[in-house]
Order: C-alpha cells, then structure tokens, then sequence
C-alpha cells in the first residue's frame, strides 16, 4: 500500500526490518551500507539527532549506489534516562543493559530517512516509544543472554523474540522498538510519493 | 521460560495465539473447543466480564478432555466506546468496522485464563491495550477488506500483518492486541505454577 507499487530499495542489514517490510507485502531491494559508527557522535548529540542523522548518513551512501531508486534508511538506539544503549558487545555488557532496562521505562528512538532519487523529493522524522519492563531475575536475564538474542539488538534484548516475555507496555509504535516505525513511515511515504510537503518531517 | 518446562495445552484454534507461543520458545498442543458464542453474552456483561468468562469456558472444555494437563485458554474482543466488535461476519460488516475505528482510539480487550489439572490451581485476568488508528481511506479500506485478512480477527485487522499501517500508536501490550497477553501470562504462570498467590488475579 505504500511507495505506490515502486521496488525500494532498504539501506539496511536489519534482519527485522526486512522482515516488518515483508509482513506488509513490500519486498524491498537490501542494500547494507556502511557508515560511520554511531558511538562517535553520542557525545555531541541527543538521541533524536543521533538516529536522525545516521540514517540519512545510511540512506545517501544507498543513493550514491543506486542513484535513480526510491531509498529507506533507518537508525535505532534505546535511552534510559540519560544513557543511550546501542548493540551491546559482550555478554557482560547485554547483562548489564537488560539489569539497567528492569522494572523500569525506557525509550526507543528510531530516525528513517526517505528519498527518492528519481525526484529529489526527501522526507525523514523520528519516532520515540515508551517500554517498561518487568522486573527481571538475574536467572531469567542469564538465561536470555546465554540464548543469544540480545546480541545485534539496541538495548540488548527482541521486543518480536523472546525478549517480548520482559515487556510489561509499551506507548507508541510497536514498530518502533524492532527498528521500523510503520506509523513514522506511512507519514513520509505521503510526502515522498504523493508529494504533500517536503523537506524534513521530524514528528518529534 | 514459562510453565516451568510443562507442556501446555492451548484452548484455541487462534494461529495467533500459536505463533506468539512459538515465539517465546513454548510449542503448545492445540485443543480448539466449543464454547457457546460470545455474542449470546454481549447484552448483559461488560467487555471484561464477557472476553473472563469465554476464557473460563474454553479453559474448562479443554480441562474435560485433558483432566491432568496445564490448559490456557483466551478471549479477544475489540470496544470502541460502548460498541463491542468481534469477528466481522462479511465484507460489509468488515468494510464498517474499519471505518468506524478510523482515526480514532478503540481498546483490546484479552481475557485469560490458566488452569493445572494436577494440582487444581487456576488463575484468570484480563488485559486492556488501547489502540489509535490514522485516518483510513475509503480505498485503503476496500483494498484490505479485499485482501481477507479481516475475517478471522475481531475488530477485523490484524496488528500483525498487513494491518499494522492502520496502527498510529498502543498503549499498553501489543501480544493483547494479537490475542494473547504475554504481560498476564507471565502474572498467571507466577500464580500456578509457582503458587504465588491463586484464584482471580484480574489486572482489571
């Protein structure tokens, strides 16, 4: 229903966002990019620049391969309170997340860029979901880690896994928190595609 | 991480509810069962009341088959203000649902009930998700009516399939939205299969 019937081309290496893409009939082109690191910048920006930023960085190096094509791009970072947390790179390290993340709300900050090379339009905009999780044993957190799901998650742990057991809520686009806001890129399909406005589409 | 490794017997033929065990890494044994229809009950209960009791009565129809067993049994319904929706019966029925929830916040209702035929423990909830639809078009409508996914879902869509772009925004567990809480679940399980407590453990 969305990019009318255009093949799209996904800048992205995301397993799940492949596969938010498939569940509403859209199979996109995966085009993996390389960019910078994230880390490099938490320290200069907010969550919302943060995101933003990297999937535009994510969605122009897709443009440079496939230049007349429409592009999606997308960033995902989870923050509590004042902590950002990215994939985490060891066991240590995801228990420590999901241990931070317990009977507490955090939130998830997914930033898309899309852009369409055929004519120049461009839109892109963030999405922010609450989650609270339960509280979490420390045998129930062992457990998880040892399965290996946290490991290429932001925040360590699969809202669509077994990482679904920890979440007591969420208020916002579930979408969100497996990295592709459905609800933020229905707004920039009806700008890029349809032409209603232009520029940057930030809903936050 | 549920059911302390027991198998489980679930009281539905919801694919929904199967897949959402699966995901959790709990394969269930299917016992779809007969109860008497939800809509004989509408008149005189509350959505609560009504999605408890059908739970109850299908948890207790696949208790008389399987005495000894762990049974789990649900019931779905959608409530927008006073009007309780279910399974739409055809296109039309489905066509107005869905323009009756366009553009505006509807709640899911998800009741719950747990029963150990070993050691006769039972509890039994309900979960509430609130659900904000975008504004629908008229096309987007019949396209997806078109589609048949509505048929077999109360409120006709499905949050989990191509239905997830009508969804703005949740409020609460999107797994209620689906058909079966896992934030209850993981309450009841406490409640039966560790004996925390016991009888009605209603989040309602």
């Amino acid at each position: 229903m969305l990019f009318a019937e255009r093949k799209i081309v996904l800048a992205s290496a995301s397993p799940r966002r492949l596969e938010i893409l498939r569940q509403i009939g859209i199979e996109p082109l995966p085009c993996p990019v390389d960019v910078a690191e994230w880390q490099e910048l938490t320290k200069q920006r907010g969550a919302a620049d943060l995101v933003g930023a990297n999937a535009a960085a994510k969605a122009r190096a897709a443009a440079a391969l496939h230049p007349q094509q429409l592009i999606l791009a997308a960033d995902t970072v989870v923050m509590l309170g004042d902590t950002l947390y990215g994939k985490p790179r060891s066991a240590d390290e995801a228990q420590a997340m999901l241990a931070a993340l317990s009977g507490r709300t955090h939130q998830v900050y997914t930033g898309e860029f899309l852009l369409d090379g055929a004519n120049g339009r461009s839109a892109s905009g963030v999405d922010i979901c609450e989650v609270t999780f339960h509280h979490l044993s420390a045998a129930e957190i062992k457990e998880y880690v040892a399965s290996g799901e946290p490991f290429d998650k932001a925040g360590a742990y699969g809202i669509q896994g077994k990482g679904a057991l920890f979440v007591e809520k969420i208020c916002g686009d579930y979408y969100t928190v497996m990295g592709l806001s459905l609800s933020l890129l229905r707004h920039l399909d009806r700008i890029v595609s349809q032409g209603m406005g232009g520029g940057p589409a930030a809903k936050v």
